[in-house]
């Protein structure tokens, strides 16, 4: 079981070809996700892969978000059996919203799939992307861009 | 050319199977980019395509960053002529750091490219994402969420 | 859970194509595998997929035969949390060799995998393959063929 | 010309990218496959390629097995010119049905196409699989599983 | 048997897509060829697919040439039983060299290929491709394009 | 800005994995076509790629010719801005018809396109082509094989 004891309140034990080399070229990889309780897995894309998760113990609500120009978000309360896909590449999050710990399996189409956590990625990349930028591109004063940066 | 009188400062003219049907099948595209001066092209990802970028007038800062752990930041000035390559799924930007405006051409591989500009996806999707997942993911107050929530 | 009560002790409860329609193109699915004590998977291939198996509650032995000339049998004995290979279009089975219940969760790099469980379409097609060519391929006489073929 | 005295009364003679080097990355092979009267090529699977089959001399009746939970046997009676399609990873077999010698050419869809044929993977693996998981499997008596690996 | 009595000396009798349906999704087609003594197949392209030559009867020249800027020009003699391959989209070429009939039979890695003869795509198109054009680009003059384009 | 001073008044400056190995595996890359007055780039095709070519200055005229057995020709006369399509391994050129220089910007879908000039190859390989075979294949007396041969 993934230590859940993190900001987010969740931990992804991968199986990919970087943990299982005989994985390479097989086009296919897993990952146990582990919730403490309202733990979330923040938003986040996997560029080469798309997933399919099955939900093992308790109740998870799960969304994506569509290309532009639509931006819709799909969400869904998933319980213990339910199984939920997320296409390549789209941003995606889950959160325990059960008063217990969650665990779901995921099934990824790629072996070395990619995961870009969003938030870490604009604002915790290094060397940071220039505040002037993310200002503009979230449309909020360069202090705040300084304040997220902070904490990544 | 392109009305780059918005928010960013620039204008995407895209050729894909959706302007040019005859693409269907074909997996190329193109697209051309205005800068007004200080304009720029916000963080976003094509999950179905990687770009690359020429340069045709103009100075242009592009920026990629890499996935989990690394989060690395690649940013490279380029001058008319340059090219540069944003691969697929990763987060990119573009900036003209000149005083006139700038413009490029983008070739993509894929008739079916897709375009998640993040800020528009995590903060201005429809319906908003819980404001309590992104207050916890991107380690604000959920009023900074709200706040940027509004913009979008 | 699955309905293990059957001549072979196993039940899968597949998330294809056929039971998700929005899986399409995506090239993804997964199986819930429960096994009765002593239950097997018989020998089966995917045709177009790819299968990784992660065991979720019991022992389970695994194994895989390598194609012509080799014929290698791979086996491996899977414990709680442990994650096998089965590569694509090579025969494979699993066995619970616990006492109790054991349970499986496969993921497949396809949405349309397939499934050729070899004794049933070897010995149990509709029509019969004519006994004097499975009495030559299985070097047995015509007898012992019509007695498989009276079981399928 | 292949020779065919064998116990399955058949040869093939492949040209791959095992025996054709420059084949490799290209996505094709072909075979020749001699048949003595009344030979056959065995039941086996083509865990990576599509085979196409065209009848250079003799007659030949082909067949292969759909997949679960059909197991429809698809049969043709080929002569000299007659062409036939065995699509990838389903179980398929010829038999020489004139008084002569017959000759069919195939063309694989992969240069590195693998061939699994059924009795010698399933009865002859190395090591054997264990025969209680056979007998189960195929529904019969250990001893007849003891029986049918001592030939292989 | 193809009829060989045209300008060339050859015939094809494909089996792709357009002939067989079953083949479509599946990646693979074949052709036979027959040559006229001297007969040849002239210098051609497919578009889409790899081709794998086997020589059923007679002696055949074959070649292609690479691509720019080396234009090599690799040719070999065929006896009965060799093979030979044909990388996709390279011009390529067979000419009967023995006094009999030759046959060959090709397999090639897609269900439309496309077959693009150089000749006639280039002074035989429909309609014709501008004299101007063809004489700068072969370097001749304008009555040797119109001389050929009348050919065709 | 490429040099066209030479035979067909043009130049291609490709940015391809040979110049940016960058590329590899990305399955892109772009080109600059520069063209003097009544300048052509001679009809060519890509074995391995599409490519999408946008007009930055001029007025060219563009063509390709599709497949066996239609030979179809189709032209478009495009203006500073517009777009057009050449599919994979169709015969395409275009020529400047305008007075002054011409720029188009070709995006191609593969890091490792290949580009075969039909008349180079054709008539340009090294060693040559027997005149013969290019003599029945171009219906023209051999000693205009010899001609157009001496040229390249």
């Amino acid at each position: 079981m993934g230590n859940t004891s993190n900001a987010v309140g969740s931990a992804v034990t991968p199986v990919t070809v970087a943990e299982l080399p005989g994985l390479n070229t097989l086009g296919i990889s897993m990952a146990r996700i582990d919730f403490a309780p309202q733990g979330i897995n923040p938003p986040h894309t996997h560029p080469r892969a798309t997933e399919i998760l099955t939900v093992m113990e308790g109740r998870i609500l799960v969304g994506f978000v569509t290309s532009n120009p639509e931006n819709r978000l799909i969400t869904k309360l998933l319980q213990k059996g339910d199984v939920f896909v997320f296409p390549q590449g789209l941003i995606h999050f889950q959160k325990n919203v059960g008063n217990g710990y969650a665990v779901a399996i995921a099934a990824l189409s790629s072996q070395n799939l990619g995961v870009i956590t969003i938030a870490n990625a604009v604002f915790g990349s290094n060397p940071d992307i220039a505040a002037d930028i993310l200002a503009k591109a979230f449309q909020v004063d360069v202090n705040v861009v300084y304040q997220i940066q902070s904490k990544f």
